[in-house]
C-alpha cells in the first residue's frame, strides 16, 4: 500500500530552503523531507527504523555524545566506535582525522566481535572537532558504506554555521551522484543554525521511501505543533532577511567570538584545533592532566567548574585519548572575556600543580 | 538523588488552569505537572514508566482504540479488557455501565491467565459512550484499584465538553480524599476542550514524584517548543476570555449540534445513549445488520463510506458486541444536516437490504 503524502507547507518550505542551501543537482522533493520535534527525536526514530534491536552503528569518536542515548532510547540499538587519533600518525593526516580506511578497520573488528553494523553516522560540520569533510572525503566515506550495505545518516545541524574566511561546506546533498541515495539519509534542523533549540524542529531527507513511510508513522508521537509549523514555514521563506540578514551577522558573530578565543588560547599556548564551523574550540589541555587518565580528565572539569567554568570533557564525546575539552564560544563577548579571564588565571595555578587539592 | 524541577511558566498556568477547573480540596502543585506533546505521548510514555514489559493494564470496553497502540509503543505493555455489555442485564443497570465488581471479575480472569496487571485507564467523561462517572462510582474504582495496587490512570481530556442541562462532571481530582494518590494519575490536554489538537499539548497530574522525575527525562523526546509554551500559558490565564467567552459558547455548540443529532436519531428510530458530555453520540445500529457480526459492522461502515459518511465502528473501540457507531456532532450545523440526509435516506435502502450488493 503505497500511502499518499498529505501537501503540507512546511515540508515543502523546508525543500525549497535546503535546495538553495545545499546546493543539490536538482531541486530537492518536499516528499522526501521528514519533519519532527527536534533532532535528537529524528536519531531514536530512524534508528529504530533502520536497525533491529542490539544492531550497532558506527560512529567516529569524539562526536556529540547524546546520539548514544538517543539511538538506543526505543530499540536498544548501540554504537561502535571508531576511534580517531589525537596523535598525528602520518606526515599527512591530521589529528582525529577520519578516513575510509578506519572506518573499514572498525567495521572488520565489529564483525568480528559478533556485532552486526547496520549504518554509519558522519557529523558534518563536525561537533566537537569543527571539521568540515571535503566532497572527495565524504565520497570516499559513502562508497566504503555502499560496499559495504550500510546506511549513512548524515548530521549537517551545522551546516549553516560555517564562519571560516577560507573555508567552504559542501552538504553531501551537493553531490554529482550519491554512491547510495537509498541509503543516504541527512539530518538538519533549526536548533544550531537559526538558535532555535527551544522550538524543537528537525528534519530528515531521505529518498527512502520506506524510511520516509516508517518515521511518519512515529511522527504521530513526534509531531511538530502546527502554528510552529507556520511560524516557521514564514521564516524559511523570507530568503531576504535570512540571506541578507540574519545569516551574514550571525557568520560575523561567530568568526569574532571564535577569534577572539582563539587568540586567547594561543597567547595561553593551549593548543586546538583550528577549524572555521561550528560553535566551538576542540582544546588541548593535556599538559594540565597530572597522569594521562579520564579520572585526571574529570578532576580537571570539576575544577573549572569549580572557578566557574564550565567546559565539556572529551570523555563526554567517546574521546580516546584524555585532556580534550570542548569550549563553546557562541556567547556574549563579555562572558567570553569573564571566562578565559579565569581560564587565564587557573592555567597559572595548574601549572603549578595548585590546583591538585581541588 | 532529588532533582529539583525548575520553575516552568505552563506548569505554573496549568496547575493554576486545573485548580480552578477540577475543584481540588487545595490548590494544585505545579510541581506534579508534566506537559507533554499530546497525550499520545503521554500514554505511552505513562505506561512505559508504571509497568514492565509485557505487563498489562486493564480498560473498560468500548474506549478511544487509539490508547492500544499508544500504551504499547515504548515497552510492549498490552490493555486487558474489561467487556461492558450492551445489554440491560440488571434493572438497575445501563447499557454498557461500568461497576468495581466488573474490574474485579476482568482481573481476576487475567491473573487465572497469568497475566500481570499493573494499572487501569478510566476515561472521563467517557469516549466514545460520552458517560460521565459520579463520585460514588468513581472513588468504587478506585478503592478497587487500591486493594490490588493497581495505579489508575483517568483520562479527563473531556473535562471542559460537557454541555447537558442537567448534569456535572465531578474531575476526581476533587474528591475529599484520594484512596491512593500515589498511584492516581490525571490526564487532560488541549485537544479536546479547546479544540488545539494540533498544537499538541498534553499534561498529567500527578502527586507521585518518582512518575513524575520519569516523564521528564523522556520529556527530552517529547518536549512542547518554548513559543507554544508561551502561548498557550497567555490563552489558560486569559480567565476572562475562557470562562466568559470561550467555554460557555462551545458549550452552547456542543449542545445545539447534540441536540440536532440526537432528535434525528429518535426520527429514525435508531438508539442511541443520550448523554451530555463529549463530542459523540454512540449510537446502535445492529438492527441494519444482516447477522450478528464484526464482518457484518464492517460491512455497514463501508457501506456509510461509500456514502460518503464517515463513523466509526464498535470494533474500532473494542466493542464487545457489534453495530455499535460512533457519530461525532462537533461540526458545522450544514455539513451535520449532509450528513444525516445522507443516513436518513441509507437507512430506508438498509431496511429494504438493498445496501448489501455494495
Amino acid at each position: 500500500l503505497l500511502l499518499r503524502r498529505s501537501r503540507n507547507r512546511l515540508r515543502e518550505e523546508v525543500a525549497k530552503f535546503l535546495s538553495e542551501h545545499c546546493c543539490p543537482s536538482s531541486p530537492l522533493d518536499a516528499d522526501n523531507v521528514v519533519v519532527m520535534n527536534g533532532c535528537g527525536s529524528l536519531f531514536c526514530a530512524v534508528a529504530a527504523v533502520l536497525c533491529d534491536p542490539d544492531d550497532a552503528i558506527l560512529i567516529p569518536t569524539p562526536f556529540y555524545g547524546v546520539i548514544t542515548e538517543d539511538v538506543s532510547l526505543y530499540s536498544g540499538v548501540k554504537l561502535y566506535h571508531v576511534p580517531l587519533d589525537s596523535k598525528v600518525l602520518l606526515k599527512s593526516s591530521l589529528p582525529f582525522h577520519l578516513t575510509a580506511e578506519k572506518l573499514d578497520q572498525a567495521l572488520q573488528r565489529a564483525k568480528h566481535q559478533g556485532v552486526n553494523v547496520r549504518a554509519l553516522v558522519l557529523i558534518n560540520p563536525h561537533n566537537p572537532l569543527g571539521e568540515i569533510y571535503t566532497s572527495e572525503e565524504m565520497n570516499s566515506f559513502l562508497k566504503f558504506a555502499k560496499e559495504h550495505v550500510l546506511h549513512v545518516i548524515v548530521d549537517e545541524i551545522y551546516m549553516l554555521s560555517v564562519f571560516g574566511e577560507d573555508i567552504s561546506f559542501h552538504s553531501v546533498l551537493s553531490l554529482d551522484r550519491l554512491p547510495d541515495p537509498q541509503r543516504t539519509h541527512v539530518i538538519w534542523g533549526l536548533s544550531k543554525d537559526f538558535a532555535m533549540a527551544g522550538v524543537r524542529v528537525g528534519v530528515v531527507y531521505s529518498e527512502n521511501t520506506d524510511l520516509v513511510q516508517a518515521l511518519d508513522r512515529l511522527g504521530n508521537l513526534h509531531g511538530v505543533g502546527g502554528p510552529t509549523q507556520h511560524q516557521v514555514a514564514l521564516m524559511l521563506r523570507d530568503h531576504e532577511w535570512v540571506n541578507d540578514v540574519f545569516l551574514p551577522e550571525n557568520r560575523r558573530r561567530l568568526r569574532e567570538a571564535h577569534g577572539f578565543v582563539s587568540s586567547q588560547l594561543t597567547k595561553l599556548g593551549i593548543p586546538y584545533l583550528h577549524r572555521g564551523a561550528g560553535f566551538f574550540i576542540w582544546a588541548d589541555f593535556s599538559k594540565y592532566l597530572k597522569e594521562h587518565s579520564f579520572t585526571e580528565e574529570l578532576r580537571l572539569w570539576r575544577c573549572f567548574l569549580t572557578h566557574r567554568v564550565l567546559l565539556s570533557c572529551g570523555q563526554a564525546f567517546s574521546c580516546s585519548s584524555p585532556g580534550w575539552f570542548r569550549i563553546v564560544f557562541s556567547d556574549q563577548q563579555r562572558r567570553l572575556q569573564l571566562g578565559l579571564f579565569t581560564l587565564c588565571s587557573m592555567t597559572h595555578f595548574l601549572k603549578c600543580f595548585r590546583c591538585c587539592s581541588l
